[in-house]
């Protein structure tokens, strides 16, 4: 069930660049999957991709339409609809990841089907996943684990494959979250997932591959995040992972959401996830370390890494603003 | 979303006392419950309950006729029909923990919907769950994480909770399953859950109680389980409990269901699932152990039991089979 690419990015009236985060990420680490954007009068965000018309993205061969903005509330705008009609009638197919979904609206529904196209909803499972049986699967697996939710577990993957294709390593990044599919076309909207479903799910999405392949997994929540650890010792034992990254973000004061809980050390969560992973697969290692240094400057985020490094006896770097390779560097020695 | 106490227990054409297991479970455990039994010609099962027509079990009060069998795959059988219909008709509302759903039997929801009765399919959830939020909840809450899957977790908490009552100890059995939700009349399907919605099930299942109330919650999967560890931690960090009952069932050789996979010990579950729980409720303790000893000697098992309490300093017992005294003592003490 993967969305056709290359995708037209449909920006409508998102009132600046934040809002148009799901459009930022597929520019930035699929460009070859945008064509070009689309936008609705008064839109205040532009990715400096060509503006095209629906005809002008066909042309350019362009097979879906990606909603490429969030809306508040996730809410599909009534603002929209004409457009996105009219890109049904165009050929195009439909993406989105809003909460709302395409499938819900009955006049999108109608022209899907006289026109033959698809109306892909990525926040909902289109596989009947199996339960997971913990069979060893050849290839290699690499997860990325948090001491919380958002502290860049997907840019971290998103960056190691990058940097793995540029040496001709074999890689695929593994969405497990909205954005992430939306990005590259296909994965497993994990948070979505029927609770006995979620490693078997993981398993579907990472099988057996190539002895010299990996698996990037996007990790999802935090083992100490009381709301969403379920979800990631899911994606711990149903990814069987060769090797941990470890994900942290230093500015922190609490977990997200949680005002009452504080952030595991670095230490705990090694020491908390490798014995976890242990039990699916008993040669994972903890590799590198992922820094998310948004908040920081360059100087303190480059002190703070070689203090981690030190301190850690691992490689630490922010993938994202130093670059992955000495995390890549990690995987090539296993 | 409670299914209306007391029932008459549908037995149908069951083989065997096997396939009746959770009508035999409602009889042990909430006798109450269960005004009599009603079977099918050539039924192999018998509770030892009196054999009731629909119209005699009205007349003793019973609400719901509950599908106590369990079918090859979980379907509906045909043979059923006529009874289930008449039973709708007769005032009763239907219950069932199957695979195939009362819900999408064309003549049952007619049926219901004519005669005004509730159909409850107990493996979906009727509710729609809140993100768990973590917060400190009154009362005092107890949860039994097992080695493996179907080592005896909710027996155990059954037990206890049939101790507490007996001692005058305000307890509630709070059950995850569609066994325990079937015997008590209300719980969360855990296993049905979707994925980001599960610890917080768990927050709403155990709210706010009384200082000296406990609930006693059961569990479900093992941390070491890959297929369901998921579900086991979304358990402890939603159930925040105060203290942890470890479950085992020693003669077992592999995880249920994966052959590949030997079952931990009671010192790395203890190990294991300590430092979790703490993550959600710092003061958390683990207090005793339930040793499912029912493929063991009488003298076995009280050797095993002496050996195991000894060797971690902690009060074993199994609960089912020699009482769950100690178990309650040790929760009495915190």
């Amino acid at each position: 069930m993967m969305i056709q690419t290359p995708y037209l990015l449909f920006l409508g009236d998102a009132p600046d660049m934040l809002a148009a985060k799901v459009a930022i990420g597929i520019r930035d680490w699929r460009p070859e999957n945008a064509v070009g954007q689309i936008s609705l009068p008064g839109c205040g965000a532009d990715l400096g991709l060509t503006e095209m018309t629906l005809a002008e993205g066909r042309e350019a061969g362009a097979k879906t339409l990606v909603i490429g903005v969030a809306n508040r509330g996730g809410a599909i705008s009534p603002k929209w609809k004409d457009m996105l009609l009219d890109a049904l009638a165009a050929g195009y197919d439909l993406a989105s990841g809003l909460h709302n979904l395409l499938r819900n609206e009955d006049d999108l529904v109608e022209a899907a089907k006289a026109h033959g196209r698809a109306l892909h909803d990525v926040r909902i499972p289109s596989v009947q996943y199996p339960i997971a049986n913990g069979e060893k699967r050849r290839g290699k697996r690499c997860l990325a684990v948090g001491t919380d939710c958002s502290v860049g577990k997907m840019y971290a993957a998103m960056a190691m494959e990058r940097e793995m294709h540029a040496r001709g390593m074999k890689a695929t990044f593994r969405p497990t979250g909205q954005t992430g599919i939306l990005i590259t076309g296909g994965g497993v909207p994990l948070d979505a997932v029927i609770a006995d479903f979620m490693a078997g799910s993981i398993e579907y999405l990472t099988p057996d591959h190539d002895a010299d392949h990996w698996d990037l997994i996007e990790g999802q929540g935090s083992l100490f995040h009381i709301s969403y650890s379920g979800v990631t010792l899911a994606l711990i034992h149903g990814g069987q992972p060769d090797a941990l990254i470890l994900c942290h973000e230093p500015t922190r004061t609490h977990m997200r959401g949680l005002p009452g809980y504080s952030l595991p050390s670095l230490e705990q969560l090694r020491d908390t996830a490798l014995p976890l992973a242990r039990i699916a697969n008993p040669a994972c290692q903890v590799v590198g370390i992922a820094v998310n240094t948004q908040h920081m400057e360059t100087g303190g985020a480059r002190d703070y890494l070689a203090g981690v490094s030190q301190r850690m006896g691992l490689p630490a770097t922010d993938p994202y603003r130093f670059g992955a390779d000495m995390l890549v560097d990690a995987l090539a020695a296993i």
